[in-house]
């Protein structure tokens, strides 16, 4: 059976792990007939944020707890991914991604990655094993691996970094995976369009689908 | 456009709304052309659970305020509920609706409901509109109607706390839906029973349909 790295970025998706895209990866997975473990690194949150109001919360919350609740507590520290125990890793999205796994939401195409984010891809990549990334998460991709060809949908602002970052961008919309051949890696808009929630259910299908067709 | 009231009890399955139940119904809404609007009360929760460790935290959380992370902040509080607006309402399961939504976590057949929760469920049941609950749900369903027939899969303990608020139970298995055709209340168990995602996918799925095909 094909299994899945999971790595989530907490729970929420204005601090942490966009819910929809985590939950559906999940499911995607399994009506696929492959397996999944979620991993999320041991560290704190960069902030906490209303959901309702969008304000930050005098609160400090952990990266790997929260996500938690997403895996109902089946989860394992990210410094235990090991690439030799899975056929491929992806990264759904939420703001988490560009806060807690990377400073890409403060600093741009001048961000750095978690150091466990960075080695968990570039191991990866090593592998030659699929990354697939959702939503925001194709800019992690580009910051550790360079030159790779993604999506992030058709938001400028965003598609301009990864260029700076010296990856390349082709727009896409709802559902659509793009797959960068040579590094393998799958990337997906989901909510970085104006998406409802089963339109984030077919690209989740679709890029975990497409990441099986590639597995050897 | 058919219109479905969803409740949730937080984000988590420990403390809050079961994550995967609450937005797999969400997304078996849309894809069965229906939608959806997200309600929680606005209340504390009665604890905040690690969900690594299973321990309780020395933290507070709100349920409304939680809950939005699953909504994407699109919510509302539960005391704006009417419904003469919705077609239906349905509440995803989590220990929650055990914790927040009611008592039953602590005080079984002899629990009492939340009055904004039962409040939502007897005026629901008035309009003559379908009514949904999955996993430990059915409970506070039972505890609001009385005599109504429900499922929560297999469990006993649950079972003959349900025949003692008055209800009656029937057993169910993975993604089946019990029906109680005079009150219009559809049960299935989800997490009741030990089931992975895409079960739980089949149930919400199968309980969203089954209500819609009862609506007038």
């Amino acid at each position: 059976m094909k299994k899945f790295a999971v790595v989530l970025s907490g729970c929420g998706v204005f601090d942490g792990a966009e819910i929809h895209e985590a939950t559906l990866t999940l499911l995607a997975i399994k009506q696929n007939g492959a397996d999944y473990e979620v991993f999320a690194p041991d560290i704190p949150q960069y902030h906490v944020i209303n959901h309702i109001t969008g304000e930050v919360m005098e609160e400090s919350r952990n990266v790997l707890v929260e996500s938690a609740r997403i895996a109902r507590g089946n989860i394992r520290n990210l410094t235990e991914y090991d690439p030799d125990r899975f056929d491929a890793i992806i990264f759904p999205g939420g703001f988490g991604v560009a806060k807690n796994l990377s400073d890409f939401a403060f600093n741009g195409a001048a961000c750095s990655l978690h150091p466990e984010v960075d080695a968990a891809i570039k191991k990866t990549a090593k592998k030659r094993k699929p990354i697939g990334a959702l939503c925001i998460s194709p800019v992690i991709i580009v910051r550790a691996l360079g030159d790779v060809e993604v999506t992030i949908g058709d938001d400028e602002a965003t598609a301009d970094a990864i260029v700076a970052m010296g990856g390349s961008h082709m727009e896409a919309d709802h559902g659509e995976v793009i797959i960068d051949e040579e590094k393998l890696v799958f990337t997906t808009p989901c909510y970085m369009l104006d998406a409802d929630i089963a339109q984030i259910f077919e690209g989740a299908d679709n890029i975990v689908n497409a990441m099986i067709e590639y597995m050897p």
